[in-house]
């Protein structure tokens, strides 16, 4: 944080770019998780952890994915769940709080309100600005968390012997599922409550609240709160393209997940049991990483249509990774204007910005090329099941954290793999693009152009 | 042709498109040789072919792949083997001029020389410089084709009784590498040759000289022609990038093919037999489809490395399919160019259009997706393992022709969705997206612009 307000004074810092401070900061912030789980006092009786295995706990817990190669519960004791919840918070919360501000930083707005927001503060300094916003979100998310465990707390009492263990665990699955962690006590996930709706309902409104993006959060407490001075509230074109991209995905996931287990695993469902295993499986995937059921009872075409629902991931600025929403929707508009041979992207009575455009492109294809690559050379470390690993390459990208177990006997190669793709995920493939980006270069003499033959 | 003539005076045709006429061209192609493929006087004594399989080595012939549902010698007698040389030339030679004609017609340009070729001819209709043109292709192709038999007639004397039977064999194999068709006449590929490295030489030379792309062909025959009259030729930038890629792809894949190999199936070879294998099955990835060995051999990882090879395909305006090699090294060049925050993409002293960076970014998310669609439904029509699936479904896309073995004994569902591959993979997929597009809509009216958050 203070090497981030450091930077904002002189827009851009004396030897790093804004992007290479914020890698800077996961990286140590991974580094202090790190030490932090390998804290015997943190661990079970009898229990040691390797450094790889605590190493990609802190990982997994910093890019709020949850892919784990330790039963958490066996592993860890009281202490040691509340310092990863910890970690995890600031993982989801304060990695987001950093992403915005870094946003801001980098001159990129959020929408139209926030930058309305960050100018009317204008007589501060923009720093105050940032902190105002930080401050929303922080807010926003706290609230959210506080009131989800109230209610899992609620909830538990009828599954945990005293008040104080249901709060513990209500605390746990709160912060988990808000910040789409996807990390559980049970050692199962959710599946000891497939039975229980109210207790799924409630985590699919969390892991939703944490995906859907954070200015969508603060442009719908804003509507909330002007809905009584003005007629009519102006959604920001993101806004409008995420949440509509995020509640498709959502029912396309319920769809496909029925249509291709119809005949299978849900063969012998109830209609309720069917619709929630499939709605909860879908939500899961854009994000959140926690599931009602074994995967492994999925057949293989299931499991490669959810590893490509992980690879697209959840709302950009939010706490999900992979490739985020407006990025699949972006270039699938500009494909399809494309296709139709119109020459501007009119979409809700606004166009859509050829920068916008390239950079969904390249992040499809850079994430594409990651995937790929991160496959086959898992192929190599891990020689098994193909469809197994890329569920796992896309659960890791999307910091999704669903997994079919391959995890945990992974080779320390094959975990390191995981690692690095799971950090990318939630940095983003531009922000690991711009790793290599020093100063932007404008060069004022040019070549002349001349046409390639280009996919024909 | 004569429709395609007719659309040439007008530009646009009445109802269809120039792209929408050359699908068509092909559709009737297909159909057409699916009834000569159908002929019992071109069938072997007591063989029978059902329609789907007719169908099937149509679509595989006309898109030049080679992936094959019978096995060619054991199904026809030699005039079936004739007939199905004379669609692959057609396929090869003919769509591939039908290709260089619709560009030309699409007002695209094959390269500066070609233009100067057509704008000097201009006394001429454009008609008859793209005649010209198209006529120069078939005379290259059969001039190499014709040395090509002569030289396997010679080598095959070795292995064949009789003079005639060398020369039908010759015939042949030259007609099948050089258009990269990829059929054979052993039941077993080149593996019969294994151990004959003039054969394999020859059969890589022929592969090369038909995937390298036709525009270059024609630069290097300028370029030989020319050198008498002038000092320095200059190359097009397409022909630059195009052969460059195609090298470095070619070296690529040699050095792959040994790194994962050789512990493995390369192990116990000699150098010479590990130069040659690892070389041969880099070429033929290209587009060639040859192959001197069983593929089911190699290792998993090394088969999703060929796999992603076929994928990348040929030269575009070549006898072979893919994405295409500019659409790769231009997409590559954007997107290291943009990383490093350049904003004009600076090669060979020229620039680089924006348009086909687009375009080369298009066509590969679209391609991603056609191929991982197609792997999807492939996994519920076939339940097979899915390396081998997505190995079939890149070849297939790639009408690189090389098989896992798995394509004879695929569902009908399975074969048609490797049609629909082929036939994409042929016309490409820029061809492919623009069946949809009517004519050109050209907007007058703009919307305001409005930013949205991309990936992070
Ligand atoms: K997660
Ligand atoms: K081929």
């Amino acid at each position: 944080m203070v090497l981030g307000v450091k930077q904002d004074k002189t827009k851009r810092g004396f030897f790093l770019t804004s992007v290479q401070i914020i890698v800077l900061f996961y990286l140590i912030t991974v580094i202090i998780a790190t030490g932090v789980l390998s804290l015997p006092a943190f661990h079970n009786p009898g229990v040691s952890v390797t450094f790889v295995d605590a190493l990609f706990t802190a990982v997994s817990a910093v890019s709020v994915t949850g892919l784990s190669v330790v039963t958490i519960h066996e592993t860890f004791n009281s202490g040691g769940v509340i310092a990863l919840a910890m970690i995890v918070q600031i993982g989801g919360v304060g990695v987001m709080t950093m992403g915005t501000a870094v946003w801001i930083l980098l001159g990129k707005k959020i929408g139209m309100r926030e930058r309305q927001l960050i100018m009317t503060d204008q007589n501060q300094s923009t720093l105050s600005g940032l902190v105002n916003l930080m401050r929303q979100i922080l807010g926003l998310i706290m609230i959210i968390e506080f009131v989800g465990m109230v209610l899992f707390t609620f909830l538990f009492l009828k599954y945990y012997p005293s008040w104080k263990e249901a709060l513990y665990h209500g605390f746990f699955s709160s912060i988990t599922a808000t910040t789409n962690a996807g990390f559980d006590l049970t050692g199962q996930s959710l599946i000891p409550f497939k039975d229980d709706y109210f207790i799924q309902l409630l985590t699919m409104i969390l892991i939703t609240a944490g995906a859907i993006g954070f200015p969508v959060l603060i442009e719908v407490k804003n509507f909330i709160a002007e809905r009584k001075y003005k007629e009519r509230y102006n959604f920001t074109l993101f806004t409008k393209i995420t949440t509509i991209t995020f509640f498709i995905l959502v029912v396309m996931g319920t769809v496909g997940i029925y249509v291709f287990e119809a005949g299978h695993f849900l063969a012998d469902k109830t209609w309720h049991e069917t619709l929630f295993y499939s709605l909860f499986q879908s939500v899961t995937t854009r994000s959140g990483g926690l599931s009602t059921m074994d995967m492994n009872h999925f057949s293989t075409p299931t499991n490669l249509f959810l590893s490509a629902m992980m690879f697209i991931g959840a709302s950009p600025s939010s706490v999900g990774g992979g490739v985020r929403t407006t990025t699949v929707a972006v270039a699938f508009l500009a494909i399809w204007f494309y296709a139709k041979g119109r020459n501007s992207i009119k979409v809700f009575g606004r166009e859509v910005m050829t920068e916008d455009v390239q950079k969904s492109f390249i992040v499809l294809i850079v994430a594409f090329l990651i995937c790929s690559a991160a496959s086959l050379l898992l192929a190599v470390t891990d020689p098994l099941p193909i469809e197994k690993i890329v569920f796992e390459v896309c659960s890791a990208f999307g910091t999704t954290g669903l997994s079919l177990g391959i995890t945990p006997d992974l080779s320390t190669g094959g975990k390191i793999i995981l690692m690095v793709l799971m950090f990318i995920g939630r940095i983003g493939v531009l922000s690991f693009l711009f790793i290599i980006r020093g100063k932007t270069v404008v060069e004022h003499f040019h070549y002349p152009k001349e046409k390639i033959i280009i996919g024909q």
